[in-house]
C-alpha cells in the first residue's frame, strides 16, 4: 500500500499530471527546525539540469500544511503538498493506445479495471518520489551525527559518464546506471528481528523507487563467489570495528557501526526517443511507434538522492524504534 | 520486528537451542488440506544430506496446535511449533568470549544488552527458518496453479558444484553460492503501489533469510549496463505477454504476467573449521581461534527452498489483498 | 498514531489554526464517482446551525488532490485537503497560561514538551474531524446497500433536547449528550477474530472523536442486569434474523445481519461561557478564569454524522477484508 | 485478526478443543525475570472456583517455549502454549444443528463456510483469552510502579453478589455483571493522536474479550446528563492533577496523571441450564432445546483479571511507543 514505517510514518499520493503530490509524516520527533527552503538543496539534486536529465523544470515548491509550529516540528503529523504545474498532457495523449514498454501503463490498466490516471504514468509517476525526499530529509535530521552519500559510479557499464550518456542522447536511446550508498556514522544496533533486519527495510523502500533492478549489501553478488575465510570480517574491538567491511555494517540484521554500504542498479529509462515496437491496444496488433515528449536519458543521474532518502526513513524508523 | 504481512500474517519465534520454536500463520484462506507430513518433502530440501551441508540431523517433525480442523483449514491463525533437539550447546560454548566473525554474535549482544540467548545464534539462527518453510507451503496451496523453482546454479563462482565443494571442505574452508529463482503460471496484477510493489516484499523477506547479500529481478545488475532499446520489453498482446524478460516479470511492481525472475546472492557460511583471527571480549585483545561444531560448507545448498518460500509467502499476501 | 486501518487506510492531519487540515484514504475501491461537491450534506450536518453549535462558520470547501480520475475513484489513494480560514486566535492567546479543564491542553503540552500548536487545540482540535467525515461518505459509498442512521436522542438527560440547551445557553454553560446509531442491511460474516471483532474497530475509532466517554452495543450497559434467558436472542432462521436484538447486531465480534445497533455518551462541551477556577501555569496558583471565544453549548449535536462516519469506515474496512 | 499493538505486540491462537492455544509477545523489554510459575496468581483468579464459574478444571499449565533466557526475557519473541486437556466435546456435539443464541456458532459457521471448529466455540471461545492474561502479566512487569485492580462490582443489577447469582443458579439461568477497573500510578502522556488515544486502544481490547457489551471511561454514560460546569476537572498543579476525576484520568486521549478509570458492562452468559427456543438447521425450523454441560453463572466474576491485563497490555505499548 502507500504507507510505510513503524514510528516514523509515511502516507504518499499523487498523480504525475493531477492536483498535486505529497506526503504525510508521521512519529517525528518533536523540536526539528523546519521550513519549506530546507528542503531545497535534496530537491534541486533530483531535479536535473545535468546533461542527461529531461527538460521538464517544475518548481517543486514544497507547502507545509501541518506538522510545525514555530518553526519546529510538533509531534504532529506532518503534511507536505506539491502542487503540479508544467504539465504537458499532450505528450502522452498521443500514444495511449500503444502502452510504453518498460513502463507500468499496462500492469496499472489491467489492475485498476482501466480507472487508474494514466498520464504521465499517473501515480506510478516518478514524479511521488519527491515526497520520498522531501521525508528523507527530515529522517537525516532525526539521525543527525550520520552521513549519507550516494552517487553514480557507472553508467553504462563505464565510469565515464558524461562521454556514455552524450553518446545515448546522440542515438535517442537511453542508458542504465549504477549507485553506491555510503552511510558513516550510525550508532550500532538498528535493525530487528526477524523480518525487520535492516537489509529487508532498506531494500523495501529502494525497490518502491522507479527503475531499481537490483540491491547488494557489502560484498554483494561478489560474496556468492567468495570463501568464508576471505569474507568473515575481522573484528577488532568490544564496538564491532572490523578490519574489513564485506558485511557493509550489517550483521543478523543489525547495523554494527562500521559503515554501511550498499549499491542499487538502476535500468536505462524507459522512455526513449528511438522507434520502438510494441503492442497497440485499439489494432490488437503490434506496430512500429514513437514517444513524444521530455525523457532523462539517464533517469540514474537523479536517484541517488531518493537512495539517501529512503536509507535515511528506513534507519529513522529503526531508530526509533530502538529508542 | 518478528511479525509480516497484511491478509497472510506470520508471527516467527524460538531460538536454536531454547525449548523449541515456530510460526503462527494468520489469515490463511479456510479449506486448505494440511497435515502434519504435507511440509516433509519442503522440509527435506531444507535439512541437508548433500556434501557439503551440516550433518545435524534433526527430526524437524512439526506439530499443528490449531488452525486444522477435520485436515483442513478453519479460519483460525495455524501454530505450527517444531521441538528442538538433538542439540550440542557444548559447541558454541567454548568459544563464547569470541563472537564468531559474520555472525551476529556481537551485534545482538550489544543490542540486547546480554540478555539473549547466544546458544546457536538464538533466535537469529538459521533453524528458525523452518517456520518459514511451512508458511511457504502453506503459501503455494494459496497460489495453487503458480509454479516456484529455485535452485543453486553457481557456487563459488563456479558451476561445478560438487567440485568446489569439495575443495572447500577439504580446506575446512566454505563457499558462497548464487540462487534463481523462477516462478510461472503467476496472475498478472500482484504488487501494491506505492510501497508495496512485489519486488518490495520479495526482498523484505529474502534479506529476512540469514548470509544472504543481494537480490536481483530479471536483468539486475545487468540493466545498469544496458541501453533503453536494448532492454525495453515488447509487449505483444493485451494480457502483457513480451518477447523479452528484462523486466523479470514486474512493472511498476505489479505482475505482468511473464515469469517472475530473481537471482540472490548467499555468501559462505561464517562458520568454518579454519584458524580464524578476531576480538576475544574477556582478554580485550585480537588473537587466533578456532570454531569447532557443525557447520554447512555451503549454506546456500540448503536456502533454495527457503527462498521459494518467502517469494510464495510475498506473493500469497499480495494475491489475498488483491482479491 | 494518525493511521487507521488494513485495507480502507486512514492518515490524518493538521492543526486547528494552522494552514489546513486533511485526510488520505488508501484502498479505496477503483471506479467510486466523487465530486467535491458530494460531501456537502455531511458536511453541512457537522457543521452547526442549530441553537447550541458554535458561531465559527467555516466554509468547509474541501480539495481533492489525487486518486479521482474522470470524476471516478483510480485505485490511488485519495487525499482531500481543508484550508483554514476565519481564524481567531486571538480568541485563545488570551488565556493560554490556564491549561482548559477538559480539554487536551495540559497533556498535550507535556507529552510534546511545549513543542505542539496549542492554538485552538492545535491537533486535538475537534475540527480534524472533518476528514473522517470525508472519509466517512466514501466508506458508505463501499457499503452502498447499508443505511446508516445517527442521532442525538438525549441532552443532559433530557429528551427534549431544544429547551434543555436553551437553558444551558442562557447560564453560559454546556451540556452533554447521547447518541444512537442503527446500521441496517449489513451483510453477515464482517468482523475478524481475535482482535478484529466489529465493536473493537468501532469503538476504536469512536474514541478518536473526541468528547466521547463511552459505547455500548444492543443491550449494552443494561446487560449487566439481565438474565440469560432473557438476554440470548432466539435465533429464527439460517442466515440468523433474531427474534430480539440484545446482541445489537454482533455475535463473537461477528456482524450477524440483524441492525447494528450502539450508543454513544458525549460529555458537556468543555469550553464555557461561565467564570471557572483551575491552575494558572505562569502564576503557578488555582486561580479564576474566563474562556472567551466561540463555543458550543451541545458539542453532541455536530457528533452523529461523525459517529456515522467512524462505523462506516470500520464496517467498510471489515468488507474490504472480508472480500 | 489475530494480532495487535505496535510495540509490544500478541499473536494469538488456538481452540477449546484442539490440540492447544497460546499466545507470541514480541516486542517486551529484556531483562525482565519470568518462570511458569509467576503467572499463577492471575491465572487463578480467571479459573474460577468461586461459586457461579464453571467446574471445568483446566490446569492452566503455560509452556514457555522461546524468548526467556536464564530466567530473564531475552529481546526475542516469547511463545507461550497452553495444552488443551480435560475436554468433552460430547457435551457439544449433541446439540451442534441447534447454533447456541448469544454465542458465534452460527456467524462463525457461515463466515468461514463450516470449516471453522465448532467444539466448545472453537477459536471464539474465552478459553482463548488465558494467552491474553499471560501477557497482560508481562505487561504489568513492563509497567513496574503501576497498580491496577478490577472488580465486579455489581451482578445482575445488584450489589448483593453472591444471592443474585445464587438464585440464578437454582433457575438454572445466569446473570450479567459489571466491573471496575482502577489504574493508579500510571504516568503522564500515555496515548497518540489521532486514532491511538488510551480509550480506543483500551476498549479495543475489551472488545475483544467475549461477553462485553459496553465502555465507560470516567463519567461515561453519565456524562452525557451533565453540564460543563459539573463536568471540568479543576486542575491543581503542572503535573495536572484534578480536584474531581470525571475525565477519567485521560484528556484527549492522553493520560494525566490521575486515576485511570473505565467500567465494562459484562452480559449473562449466553450458555444456561433452562430450555431455550432458536433455530435447529438440520429442521429447518425453530424448537425447544437443552444445553447441557458446564457453564458459568456469571461469566463476570471471571473477567476482571482480563480487563486488568488488556489495560496493562495496551498501556504497556503506548509506554514503549512514547519512549
Amino acid at each position: 500500500m502507500n504507507t510505510f514505517g513503524r514510528k516514523f510514518k509515511l502516507s504518499i499520493f499523487g498523480e504525475s499530471h493531477g492536483e498535486g503530490i505529497g506526503i504525510v509524516i508521521d512519529g517525528c520527533p518533536v523540536g526539528i527546525p523546519l521550513k519549506e527552503e530546507d528542503f531545497k538543496a535534496d530537491f534541486d539534486r533530483r531535479r536535473s539540469g545535468a546533461r542527461g536529465t529531461t527538460p521538464r523544470q517544475e518548481p517543486d515548491l514544497p507547502k507545509i500544511l501541518s506538522g510545525v509550529y514555530k518553526g519546529k516540528t510538533s509531534g504532529a503529523p506532518i503534511a507536505i503538498v506539491f502542487e503540479n504545474t508544467n504539465i504537458q498532457s499532450r505528450d502522452y495523449d498521443e500514444i495511449q493506445s500503444i502502452p510504453r514498454p518498460g513502463h507500468a501503463d499496462l500492469t496499472a490498466h489491467n489492475k485498476y479495471k482501466g480507472f487508474n490516471d494514466p498520464r504521465g504514468g499517473g501515480h506510478f509517476s516518478g514524479r511521488i518520489t519527491l515526497g520520498l525526499v522531501a521525508a528523507g530529509y527530515l529522517a537525516k535530521q532525526v539521525l543527525k551525527e550520520v552521513n549519507f552519500d550516494a552517487k553514480v559510479i557507472e553508467v553504462g557499464g563505464s565510469k565515464d559518464i558524461e562521454k556514455t550518456i552524450d553518446k545515448a542522447l546522440k542515438e535517442g536511446d537511453s542508458v542504465g546506471g549504477l549507485i553506491e550508498c555510503r552511510i558513516s556514522g550510525l550508532p550500532t544496533g538498528l535493525g530487528e528481528p526477524f523480518f525487520d533486519s535492516a537489509e529487508s527495510l532498506i531494500s523495501h523502500l529502494v525497490f518502491a523507487v522507479p527503475a531499481t533492478k537490483g540491491i547488494e549489501f557489502g560484498s554483494g553478488f561478489e560474496a556468492a563467489k567468495m570463501k568464508g575465510s576471505e569474507h568473515n570480517d575481522e573484528i577488532l574491538d568490544a564496538d564491532g570495528k572490523t578490519a574489513s567491511n564485506h558485511a557493509g555494517g550489517i550483521n543478523g540484521g543489525i547495523t554494527n557501526g562500521n559503515d554501511l554500504v550498499f549499491r542499487v542498479a538502476v535500468k536505462p529509462t524507459s522512455s526513449i526517443s528511438k522507434t520502438q515496437h510494441s503492442y497497440n491496444q485499439s489494432k490488437n496488433k503490434t506496430e512500429d511507434f514513437n514517444i513524444v515528449g521530455r525523457h532523462d536519458a539517464c533517469i540514474a543521474l537523479r536517484i541517488p538522492v531518493i537512495i539517501e532518502a529512503v536509507a535515511a526513513i528506513a534507519l529513522a524508523d529503526l531508530m526509533l524504534i530502538k529508542e
